[in-house]
């Protein structure tokens, strides 16, 4: 370390690429001031992504409200020698103040539609990307991933076990979040309950059998000290041995005014030891205690749990969730639509982007199901339900509250076509393109910008 | 936000799982109070992955000495009720005093090395696995992959551009440590800069390009208010007639005295406009002017621009590095080995581990190049140089400059076997365990523990 702590700075205003201050100083040496807008969007999906749930979106405007640079910071960016003081000065001063539009979160979401759009002098707008991008790009990852564990086992209780692999613990925090307005139950991440109020879960590791003696007196001692936490790990040693112990000892418990909530395998063919498992706590009147499986799972293997009928109760959830380990990005970008009042549009190669100010208008079929989306402009005036609403004017948010973005999830997922629920196949649900959208990039495209 | 602040609490003590701290309470009520070793090692390697380098041990380091629960987080957690007073006073006295053994950063490893051994009471032992699993995964992970990106294309300066799409904003901050450690020549991400020292590159966004009513104008504005850092952004229209503009500014500017330090493509066919690209400088006097390339690069998109002879100076990589996007997880685990001085070893199903505090030895052949290494018990005296050294007594750190570590990659990836080195080969680097080892291994299974 021979700077600012990393703890303090990970989430500051300098977490951000060095060209959005070199592009800060230049803007203001060329007095361009202007108003611009921005809009943030994910170019298309990945084959085993038929939707995305947009998720992320009240964290950022947390920080939008709240971000300025310390002391700290601008001292150091004035020890670098790379900027002049008095620009420095002036970041000294920097808020944000901008309109957001969004889309909500837990909406489906598709190709080409943007989630965000960010208007504000372009000094705020420009410096705010990569803030918004982190934040955005992945927890839609996540809320993504998780909605389809969500469908691969409607009825099983889902907690995210995958704080440890997580790229970072505030990777894990969100995660831990994304994940519950997706449809899971709960976290086993104790800073997202306490950030967020998500319920908390735990059950004991390895360790915890391993330094006693035997499994037996490590299961009493647990339970003696959390009468409300009995869920015991049986896989150590042999699950199925793990199982009769906890039979053996539930009597003893029951003495005790304790219960057998439950037990958890984390290894193994979990269908085969939880269908062993389940016979031996039925034999010993432990019905009502439950199964917890862990260990590797992600939304394929739920389905094929589902499938086989195993009599698993909660599955928890850890690395392919937080890392969203088959698609660990997506393709996604912030740009800028307009500036000082007139549309722009980025022509590089194979990267053809939308001008302006846009709005995605839904359309739903007489079932109620997702029909298809206009990608129209902001000011257009087309049949469907808008997507994107204003979330913050002036630099002040109205934020929702997690439960109702929870909700929100939960009628999207019911209103999807059957299609494109399946796991594997890839997204064909039509985004149009407005007639006002396709005049408005033609007239750009006459005349060169 | 119903809780405590996300951003102070992301990387907090609280940033655990919940049955780590049920079972600090039930080793509490049970009496277990013993000295416990675990060791923290990667079980495999992935078929894409020959090798990996070991990163994040400082990072941790730091975070030991000075981890403890805050007053606010001891109010939270007894606001949830899931605890006694008194268990919960005794955490605001929890500090990590235990001892560590580590391998140092950006040494070359392989599977089934312990990484670190944490000895100490078995409640810190304990309550680190998180944070001690999360940095080290993740940072073993982003070096492993920038170390490829090296081998790729070794004549090369290679940027990080990843933050954007890393797993939140602290997970870009440690991957531009991580990549530095593995021979990256710097990041893009400003607070790896205040944190790190680490140096820090910037070039401009499309969004300033777009900003301006021409490409030219916009270059010279630039140019103007950041003269050491003329790298412009040529791809946002035409990549060639970008060239051109830049060729054809190139003279005002030099009466300015401000030289054309670069040029930037993002996107279309990179080879192909580097050459164009290239002709265009050269013939406008413009030999050294640098091309930086970037966009969707990874070590298998750098070895393709190598071998075709791309005129390239600098790469950025991005997501690819700080996602790590082929390989976004590595299979690890932090095992207890031995509690209140006796050997342990857990035997779950395709999970088996070696028991007791281990050590690792490496032998190099005659031309300096890795061997084997042999996995032994930590008091066995064995041919070969120890991997593991102590790094921490008593809770407090010994550390290492990150230079020092940056030239231990390089020493580790210049004592590569060819094999290794190649971007597609599998691992085939043996591990042969000790006869002690062994030993002792058949001696615990004996007694089925």
């Amino acid at each position: 370390m021979n700077g600012l702590r990393s703890t303090e700075i990970a989430s500051s205003l300098l977490a951000t690429d060095f060209y959005q201050l070199t592009m800060l100083h230049a803007y203001r040496e060329a007095g361009l001031h202007e108003r611009a807008s921005f809009e943030f969007f994910f170019r298309r999906l990945p084959p085993t992504r038929g939707f995305l749930v947009a998720a992320g979106l009240e964290i950022l405007l947390e920080k939008l409200e709240t971000a300025q640079f310390s002391q700290a910071e601008l001292d150091w960016l004035r020890s670098t020698g790379r900027f002049p003081e008095s620009f420095v000065n002036d970041l000294a001063g920097w808020r944000f103040t901008g309109d957001v539009h969004a889309v909500s979160e837990g909406t489906i979401i598709f190709q080409n539609e943007p989630i965000i759009r960010i208007e504000a002098p372009i000094c705020e707008a420009q410096l705010v990307e990569t803030l918004t991008i982190n934040f955005l790009h992945y927890q839609t990852l996540v809320a993504s991933k998780a909605a389809r564990c969500v469908l691969a086992a409607p009825q099983a209780r889902l907690i995210d076990f995958g704080l440890r692999r997580a790229h970072s613990l505030e990777a894990g925090l969100y995660a831990a979040r994304a994940a519950y307005v997706a449809g899971f139950s709960g976290t086993a991440s104790v800073h997202a309950g306490a950030a967020f109020g998500i319920p908390v879960y735990g059950t004991m590791a390895h360790s915890f059998i391993q330094a006693h003696d035997d499994e037996s007196r490590a299961f009493l001692d647990f339970a003696r000290a959390r009468p409300d936490d009995t869920i015991f790990l049986i896989d150590t040693y042999d699950t199925e041995a793990g199982a009769r112990i906890v039979a053996a000892i539930a009597d003893k418990l029951r003495q005790l005014g304790i219960p057998v909530r439950g037990v958890r395998i984390d290894s193994g063919d979990l269908a085969a030891h939880a269908c062993a498992v389940r016979k031996i706590l039925d034999e010993s009147g432990l019905s009502v205690t439950r199964i917890i499986a862990s260990g590797g799972l992600d939304e394929w293997k739920l389905r094929d749990l589902v499938a086989q009928g195993a009599p698993i109760d909660t599955y928890g959830i850890g690395t392919s969730l937080t890392t969203s380990e088959d698609v660990p990005m997506l393709d996604c970008a912030y740009k800028l639509v307009e500036y000082g009042g007139v549309p722009k549009q980025k022509r590089s190669e194979g990267k053809v982007l939308w001008p302006g100010s846009k709005q995605v208008f839904r359309q739903y079929d007489s079932s109620g199901c997702l029909e298809r989306d206009i990608l129209g402009l902001a000011g257009e005036k087309l049949e469907g339900e808008p997507l994107l609403w204003p979330v913050m004017r002036d630099g002040r948010a109205e934020l929702m509250t997690l439960d109702a973005n929870r909700k929100r999830t939960q009628r999207g997922l019911q209103s999807l076509p059957h299609r494109l629920r399946d796991l594997g196949t890839p997204s064909d649900y039509p985004v149009e393109i407005s007639d006002g959208l396709l005049r408005l990039a033609a007239e750009l495209a006459k005349h060169g910008r």
